[in-house]
């Protein structure tokens, strides 16, 4: 069977895709994958994946220059998750600026942000940056 | 505003959630919480999940003695993704008997299993055990 078809993609053709650090083991951003996606993932080493907001292809880090370079692609037993180990480029994932979009954790019953932005996302996507 | 209602629930009032392994950083496994799993495991330091295939409530390992003692939860930057940082009783967390669900990796064009199968899966779930 073909690698592709042994992913179960969910009614929109896509599966659910964890990017963690490659060196840290740190969980950088959730995001989701389709047919193309996946493939010029692992044909290319760099992430692309499908945006659900914008209904398209996004090659990640393609308007920020923070390119995720992949070192590993895993597929969970049932087949709708896939997890990257990426490097990160610039050390920011996060659309906020930070390094991880995990960056609130419950504290009581408030979630704390615990991590600083580390580049304005202003300066991040500047117009025509990066294209 | 009530933490719960930061999340941001799907249509089927579900959150994606990924269980880490608090020591090594693995991921384990990826399931699913309604309001309720997410409340409980909050309140308890167990994890809850929701289970689609069953449409109900699942204490993990409930079953199989597997629960997960958890020591910190986060929520990603636009709220539909809750990391959980584990410890995994039994150090099985699959189904299938092997620690993480996510066992199979890319190679070339195939997904290749990389890892054991620590207890045999009928074994796990005898009738009536750990009920």
């Amino acid at each position: 069977m073909n690698w592709l078809d042994e992913v179960r993609w969910d009614e929109k053709g896509l599966v659910t895709a964890i990017a963690q650090d490659a060196k840290t083991q740190r969980v950088l951003m959730v995001a989701y994958m389709n047919r193309e996606a996946l493939t010029l993932t692992a044909q290319s080493g760099i992430a692309h994946y499908f945006s659900r907001s914008r209904q398209k292809l996004w090659k990640k880090g393609e308007e920020s220059g923070h390119l995720q370079t992949v070192s590993e692609l895993r597929l969970d037993c049932d087949g709708d998750v896939i997890v990257l180990q990426i490097e990160q480029a610039g050390g920011i994932a996060c659309h906020t600026g930070r390094e991880s979009c995990l960056y609130r954790k419950l504290v009581g019953e408030a979630w704390q942000i615990t991590d600083p932005v580390l580049k304005d996302p202003a300066a991040i996507y500047q117009a025509g940056h990066g294209h």
